[in-house]
């Protein structure tokens, strides 16, 4: 009897434990309301060709026609007056609905086959995730 | 008369070069369609506490009520598991519909103030402008 509570007590502890894992997973990482920004920006290399970065623009371009779970994309080259782009000239601004869809975006064959491409040409690449909150 | 003549033709050629200089600009800094986007990214100094930061995000997040300029302002805190965020901790989108509009932006003394607030804390800024493309 006292062990089969015993059992039951750390059963139920370990479903709490989960829970209040979950719940502060949930409070950091996915606000009730906002999606999830995916900001991408690269430094290319001296050696990177107009024609190479233009190729890897297409092929970034090209993703969310492979890839369902991306909602949204946008892209654009540095245009700012301030003298702050820390080397980065292109930008790419990705959003996904839920954290899960950015996960299966990660490792998805056709994101690792741009990385492929993208690589070898780029000398810096900055990569933030947020979700988005006024 | 060649004298009136010969300044005519002066004035005629600047307006000209002033069209082609102001098309010129048009069509490399902003498409037809799309807005203007306009990145920060912040890593702030070990040295700033959590209020520090806190009053930072705050102050940024007045700017919209105080700037009439800014059509769009959104923020967040990196959560991406990639690892390539290059320390940078907070990322802020705001949107301009024109150029003329960021250049107000810039210099505004809402924004030279906060400026001031955010200065001794950051260790690393990264600001990128792009003109939205698909």
């Amino acid at each position: 009897m006292f062990k089969l509570m015993g059992v039951a007590f750390v059963l139920s502890a370990c479903v709490l434990v989960g829970s209040s894992v979950l719940a502060a997973d949930t409070a950091s990482d996915a606000p009730a309301s906002g999606t999830l920004r995916h900001v991408v920006l690269f430094k290319f290399k001296d050696t990177a060709s107009p024609e190479d970065v233009a190729r890897i623009v297409e092929a970034f371009r090209g993703l969310p026609g492979k890839i369902e779970q991306i909602a949204g994309f946008e892209w654009g080259t540095d245009v700012s007056p301030e003298g702050k782009a820390q080397g980065f000239t292109h930008c790419f601004l990705l959003t996904f609905k839920t954290a899960a869809d950015r996960d299966a975006y990660l490792p998805h064959p056709a994101h690792k086959a741009f990385g492929k491409v993208v690589g070898p040409h780029v000398d810096k690449v900055c990569v933030v995730d947020y979700w988005t909150r006024d």
